[in-house]
């Protein structure tokens, strides 16, 4: 396994094939990407044992977008989860996560490794499951499950490193109405508290390095404090974990393994700014993660319009890679129809935040291809531009087979202003 | 008409009835509103003649949210228009505006005026219908049309001022691909164009401003001049029309008349700040009401999403009020469905956006019950809290009456959090 092991270190003497393949699907330079991994400012999760494509994700790529699936407890449908996989591929999902608590956890895992895209999994709920109970995870427990989640392909592992005494002792002192929301959060806390010893991926991240190092897989830091109401968003323990997050991610890069952060989570929208910047300056500007950031908590069902203001936000201050959040966030597992509007609105903010982050080349050229189509009221180029051509066709099309749309009608301001200008013989158009 | 036309006035040296009564209702102190309508940074469109809630909108209020109705000629169905009407209010929208072009508009909008909400409407859409088309709408005819609709009792009523030969000419000098896209813009410069007069808002705006002094009408000033794509967003008619509105609003508060600002339109996210910051500079901080901004045009279907992340980042800059963009825009008009789904995506914008603009006592404490709620579990507590309760209650109830929901069952980390703490004795709680 030494083709991953070393891409940070490969990255800066040359520009290793996968490195040139991920640069030309974003548009940029290689050298530029290979200068980004080198420098920790860009990951490529990409299992050896595996073939992803490449996926670059950081500083100058694409806002990319993860989707999660897996089962729990009350709905236990592998095939159904792996139907929601392929959704959310089909409706542009650049990364999956399965995050399955039930069922035969491995063989739904190989399952959704076969689609194509990088794939992270959460390797204390596995864990958790093969002991009985949290209390019942030892260090041993969860590092098998870590190397087997490797073993099997997996190219990104979510693992709450910041959850430790130094954070149970900040949410102590300084406490919150949500508690920790984190599901992984939760069962490093339950294992620390109840067996009263320090969290073993904190206490033992040197050997945890090894392991990915030798693996080639890509550390996704948890945010295992992340608050969970807008309330609590400036709580000790979100800051204490961003601090002892950046250290370890120090540390990651030093032992060459690709690492990235997990960010919060529910917070004011006018405080979305200080804390990316603050988590990119500590973790000297590792990719960033985000699930929302949720900007209130008063729109159950509507949490996917919350993210995606969030997330819009939070790309312009930063964030590199955005967590889908569906319609049925904090309510219910979502269904296929959750993920497939889940998956299209967060995707819809990750345009929205390239629009900030990236060249105005690299995103204004469908802009201005569908601002010419609509010039022209040419409507099947329109829906040819359109990041999802269905559902703009399905409320254009309702009305019957019209040249202009059925809220103007003749009316529309395109037609008279092409028209007068063309009568004035004045082009309104560059 | 004493009342009304001197509200400004009043304000100057008193707190009239009406201030009192909408800073009740925006949970502010009635003399510091008073002193901001004094001064022209608050609104309250309340025409006499009718006594619609008194709805303050600008600085230190509530976002406000507007929803548009109104049949067009494909469409003319004048029950369904006063349907979505009361759909919108049901919803929450804060005041309504009659866009109808066909059909019976004053029957329609006198249905729409015995609703309990300001109502505001673009009367050059009705001069066009009654002189046959925009070419020939004459001076007298617009007047006309305007006194008539302050007589029917209107609130506000957008008139395009800035669309003059200033902005005819930078349209031409700097063009742009989708030219204009504003119903009511396109009409007055086809009007300028085909007359070869000067648009008569803008050449008798002194006339204009003693039918609103004496009929107590808000003048809504429309930005007809805003771009319609986000490729359009920095060509020179933009702002000049800005500096032409900035000169007009000026000129409004001097005659005692209540003025608010229309803005952009199709901007880039990056781009909301200083559009926003210019407008309320110029306007010597006039209220901002905004339709978007949109800050995508590749998501038609989900251009609702799109104009609450470009609202939402607007409120951060000073936007006060937003027009519910609905999932059909740019598609169809809109039908009772696309209003609902509009118009909550909207107020939620809108809410975030008070999570920016007001003091934390007046939008925490919401915010903090479902904090509680959701640490107790307490489903129906949630579904009170929240903003809309029906959809979120319909995804919990789809997998059964569950303690938790179906996404983490027994796996909860809110549960595990508060049983592991209560059971070490440490409230994890303030």
């Amino acid at each position: 396994m030494d083709v991953m092991q070393s891409l940070i270190r490969e990255c800066r003497s040359g520009i290793p094939d996968m490195v040139r393949a991920g640069a030309a699907a974003e548009g940029i330079d290689p050298a530029a990407l290979a200068r980004a991994v080198a420098a920790g400012r860009v990951v490529i999760p990409v299992n050896p044992r595996r073939t992803a494509p490449p996926c670059p994700i950081g500083e100058g790529c694409r806002v990319r977008v993860n989707v999660n699936v897996g089962t729990s407890g009350i709905l236990c449908d592998e095939g159904l989860e792996v139907e929601k996989a392929k959704a959310a591929l089909a409706c542009g999902a650049d990364t999956l996560m399965d995050l399955s608590t039930a069922g035969d956890l491995r063989n739904l895992r190989k399952r959704i490794l076969t689609l194509p895209a990088p794939v992270g999994t959460v390797p204390v709920y596995e864990a958790v499951r093969r002991a009985g109970s949290a209390a019942d995870v030892d260090a041993d427990c969860l590092f098998r499950v870590i190397r087997d989640h490797c073993h099997d392909g997996v190219d990104f592992l979510t693992l709450h490193c910041g959850v430790n005494r130094e954070a149970l002792e900040a949410l102590k002192a300084d406490p919150r109405i949500m508690g920790v929301v984190s599901r992984g959060g939760a069962f490093h806390l339950a294992m620390m508290v109840q067996r009263g010893e320090e969290n073993p991926l904190s206490a033992e991240f040197e050997y945890l390095l090894e392991i990915l190092a030798d693996e080639g897989v890509v550390i996704s830091l948890g945010d295992g404090m992340r608050p969970g109401a807008l309330v609590d968003a400036e709580r000790l323990a979100k800051t204490t974990e961003y601090l002892t997050v950046g250290r370890l991610a120090k540390r990651a890069m030093a032992a060459g393994v690709q690492r990235m952060i997990e960010g919060p989570g529910h917070i004011p929208l006018g405080q979305i700014g200080h804390n990316i910047l603050t988590i990119k300056e500590v973790t000297d500007h590792a990719p960033l993660y985000l699930l929302g950031p949720l900007v209130t908590d008063l729109a159950p069902g509507y949490d996917h319009v919350v993210a995606a203001i969030g997330g819009a936000v939070a790309c312009m201050h930063g964030a590199d890679f955005l967590c889908m959040v569906s319609p049925s966030e904090h309510l219910a597992l979502p269904r296929i129809e959750d993920i497939v509007e889940g998956t299209r609105v967060t995707k819809i903010a990750a345009h929205i935040g390239d629009t900030m982050r990236r060249p105005q080349a690299l995103w204004e050229p469908r802009e201005r291809a569908m601002a010419e189509a609509r010039r022209a009221l040419d409507w099947e180029r329109q829906f040819t531009c359109a990041l999802y051509a269905d559902p703009a066709r399905k409320i254009h099309a309702r009305d019957g087979d019209l040249d202009t749309c059925s809220m103007c009608g003749e009316l529309c301001a395109v037609k008279m202003i092409r028209e007068l200008f063309e009568k004035e013989g004045t082009a309104g158009k560059e």
